[in-house]
């Protein structure tokens, strides 16, 4: 990014995002490059895109497409027991709306001040295709204490923060689906649950507490079912998920009572960000206690098993649930 | 990236890159992050995607487009006198086609072993619109060594590496353009010149010398003149260029004395990938001297000067000439 006005793209880097690169080792998106001071401590790097139609809708709030890039990225971090550092951005557009990047700008900076995780620089590129919206961002964590995906063992709880399944019921909502048509007079309801899908909640207040607890985590994005699979697999182990006790919101409990939605829907669907994470025994309570500090609601919902078989999710009758699908693939 | 075979997306993960991801920091793409180690210097981050249609033709080979995406962010660590560390890759598909991605990986894995820059993680998602590549790369630097576009001041050399023009002339030749005309039957000139724009040269081989020697200093993407005025801007000076002096490849020499092409041309074209710097009078020697024995190339094409007005560009009579643009803007 480069301040110099010669072209339209400097142009509307001055003029959207160098109000909002306040931090020193941005150089206020003047030069070719940032600098991340490391502080002794490692650096986590993830790095997450949403594409328009993909992971947001073309008429999208712009704040609420902006909150979502970094906020997908801010959920990976908080899962890895890392605390923000910094961000750069890409930004593929068609068209420079002026109106549509204010408002852009305006929700990035407001969630880079929120969480503490300030825009260090970024590149913007002219695309005939759908906006597109890249975002590395960088944590900090104690050295060698990243959070991994393997690490949990058979006796280990299986948490999750949060309620699941709201983003995915969400969509549904702005799709016009049967969730809309089932909660048609329940505009709060439906307001509640799109909520969830175009601003995601990343549990970044819960990072130390993974840090000082979890045995292995990760974030929820693509899917409970399909993601704890993962987890299994990078672990060595299965788990058995007691499926009523899945956190749900309560518009969502209402629409699985009534039917309106099942509950293979519910743990397969994705966009919920927040955190899975194994918690042995004996730190149990302590990371409950430092979640209640943390203002994090977290429910045990199961127990990491031995095995290589897929997680199962059993139902109030010790049932298994059939799952057609274990969660949302690109591809 | 993940590595549980759930979903296509995995798998292509796990088929294509997480061969080549092979530092420790990577977790073999089985995590939601990487790890970076700062070993108590600076890390230097940047960020640049490529478009289809926009940055590389839908129709150029798959590995070039792979070394091109990583070598246009090499190029800028190069000019900030840093040493590539890693990156991530956002690759936003269409579909999946393995004869493609066997190649883009391939090409990708061999830059990441040439310039020393592993593959650190990434993101894949589906797209309709067009292939974008979106690369964040990682340099080290001795703290507070990271050279900025700031800092040139009168009486500096102006220098660039290499030759500059040819990328421009490529993508002409590869769009059946005039050049592509004048070229006919020069077969080896017009793969030369398209070859520079497939795959540039970045001079990471020249940053110490840069870190050591520079005032200043930014990689040349958006064309000469204007990434001259741009380093101008943030330094608070001016220059004058001997355009006569501006270093030049066979083709594009040979091209400039017929008539095929024009100064004004060159000089605002994009996709050099050069290092342009600002060389204090004392440093030159030593400067030279570095770069002889890096193997590059280095000219010096002018002076910097007090003053705010837009560098000039100077004939051989020392007539000023005309730049209807500076360069290549993206809005």
């Amino acid at each position: 990014m480069a301040s110099a006005p010669t072209s339209a793209e400097d142009s509307l880097i001055a003029r959207y995002f160098k109000p909002i690169a306040t931090d020193p080792g941005a150089f206020g998106l003047d030069d070719d490059a940032a600098i991340l001071k490391a502080r002794g401590e490692d650096i986590v790097v993830t790095t997450d895109a949403i594409v328009e139609g993909v992971h947001f809708l073309p008429d999208d709030p712009p704040d609420t497409i902006a909150r979502k890039a970094l906020r997908v990225n801010l959920s990976d971090l908080a899962a890895k027991g890392a605390q923000p550092a910094g961000f750069v951005l890409t930004l593929a557009l068609r068209a420079v709306d002026d109106a549509w990047l204010a408002a852009f700008a305006h929700g990035l900076g407001s969630d880079a001040g929120l969480f503490g995780c300030p825009l260090l620089g970024g590149d913007t590129v002219s695309t005939p295709g759908p906006l597109t919206v890249s975002i590395t961002a960088f944590g900090r964590v104690a050295e060698g204490r990243m959070v991994h995906r393997r690490g949990a063992r058979p006796g280990d709880r299986v948490m999750v923060t949060g309620t699941i399944g709201d983003a995915a019921l969400g969509l549904d909502v702005l799709k016009q689906g049967a969730v809309a048509a089932a909660l048609a007079d329940d505009a709060a309801a439906k307001a509640a649950l799109v909520g969830r899908y175009r601003v995601p909640q990343p549990r970044n207040a819960l990072a130390n507490a993974v840090r000082d607890h979890a045995s292995a985590a990760m974030d929820v994005s693509d899917g409970l079912a399909g993601d704890l699979a993962k987890l299994c697999t990078a672990s060595g182990v299965s788990a058995a998920i007691d499926a009523p006790g899945i956190p749900l919101s309560e518009p969502a409990a209402a629409l699985l009572a009534r039917g309106a939605t099942g509950i293979a829907a519910i743990v397969s669907g994705g966009d919920d960000y927040e955190i899975l994470c194994a918690i042995p025994e004996e730190g149990l309570e302590a990371f409950a206690q430092a979640a209640r500090l943390a203002g994090v609601a977290v429910a045990s919902i199961g127990t990491f098993i031995a095995g290589s078989s897929a997680p199962t999710f059993l139902d109030s009758d010790g049932g298994e649930i059939a799952l057609p699908r274990l969660s949302y693939s690109h591809f």
